[in-house]
């Protein structure tokens, strides 16, 4: 009887991509793995994607993590397109390799009703040391 | 006699613009101003910048902040293009304009000999609410 | 008709203050002004906030933030003791003076139904340039 | 021959609680546990840490997490008391417990020369949901 039974139900890794692919049409970001509380995206990098020294650009990076939060968090509570970024904390940790592709590993920290906090690793690709490391908080709508 | 004085000179607007088109080679941002301690750069918007909706993207916001901090910096230390984004903290305030430029404004609060510190609030140009507040850090390389 | 309505009504300084000797009992902020989505607070600085060095402590400039946002805050909104923090970023950027007083002054960027965010900047007593810059973000309960 | 040869050595785990007790005089932190890049530290909570309503105060939290920080930066550079913190992240997820122990458990994601970044994770003693959660940069002092 509660509002939380007309929740939307999980979507699966097919209509997430789908919707990236309408809602952050620009984006290369493709869903290389959805689990509870959890995502990990990946984008390519090729020359549009790199800053003269051959490193991955900042705003790439910080794609990637937005991503990977709002994959993780839609992932949980449907595709609910009105969900919007509230804040984004980077940290830069190592100069990405400029012929990697990017990872982003997402963990979701809060999901409450109306407001989620998760952090995403970034790594290139093959490296287990991460590239950077991010923050993000999302508003949810109230289904009211 | 002291290191300070071999600092590289002050680089005009005309300079920075160079160096930009250089270093940033992929991002639209233009110079709109520079002064003591801070910069105002502009960022076009069209249909690349736009997320379904109307609204300007996270990563174009964060890429505005990102350039204003850098031309604050250099317009005080001179190109040094080592000077490395080691985080950066967004805020997200209100929905941008779709059909208005965004503006980003930058004032410098801390510059060390090793670390600078700025904010950067972004406008919806014609607007004097911010959509968005940047706090960026930045590595300046040590000359030795 | 609306909710809007109901508000409470803007308090005053002394019940702000009263506030205040109340929820954080443990603190020694006083408020020194109050403004529009503005408020000035003020922190003294003996023995127990110094660390070795004769700097203030972290957790004391944090403090003095958070009051100093929670004072515009409720300022704004009235007395609504369930306004919570719900993030907080500071940037140190410089050695606090042992023998001055913390003053914290903030601005609010955002003052949203169930979302306010402001700004900090702490000064030791005297000096114009910030010893530190904190951008916080509170959670507002909803009136239904 | 080269410098890194001439680091402190590593102190134990007493040797960093003696550090402690003379630089953070006024904290009531005990470390729990420390191993590589990594440390855990413990803080009572009684009347003096709580807040009206039975919370932790955020600025306790924010104690534990500094100092969980630098225990574990320490841990491997050596005791450098000028080690300072740069900037701190911190988002609240969850109300403490009134009657725990917090409990911070930090892990470093870079130890470079002149940086360190880490995360803190902060429970109630007993939960395995984080009460907050803290990203912290450090700057360490150059041997020149």
């Amino acid at each position: 009887m509660t509002r939380l039974h007309q929740a939307p139900p999980r979507p699966s890794q097919a209509e997430l991509a789908d919707f990236l692919a309408r809602e952050f049409p620009q984006s290369k970001c493709s869903i290389e793995a959805l689990g509870p509380r959890s995502a990990t995206v990946r984008h390519p990098v090729g020359e549009s994607e790199l800053r003269p020294g051959g490193t991955v650009s900042g705003p790439v990076l910080m794609t990637v993590a937005d991503v990977a939060l709002y994959v993780a968090i839609l992932g949980e509570i449907g595709i609910v397109p009105l969900t919007v970024t509230t804040s984004l904390n980077i940290n830069f940790l190592r100069k990405p390799a400029g012929d990697r592709d990017i990872l982003g590993v997402c963990t979701l920290m809060k999901l409450g009703r109306t407001l989620a906090v998760g952090e995403v690793s970034l790594y290139s690709e093959g490296s287990d040391e991460p590239v950077a490391h991010v923050v993000g908080t999302y508003a949810i709508p109230r289904k009211d």
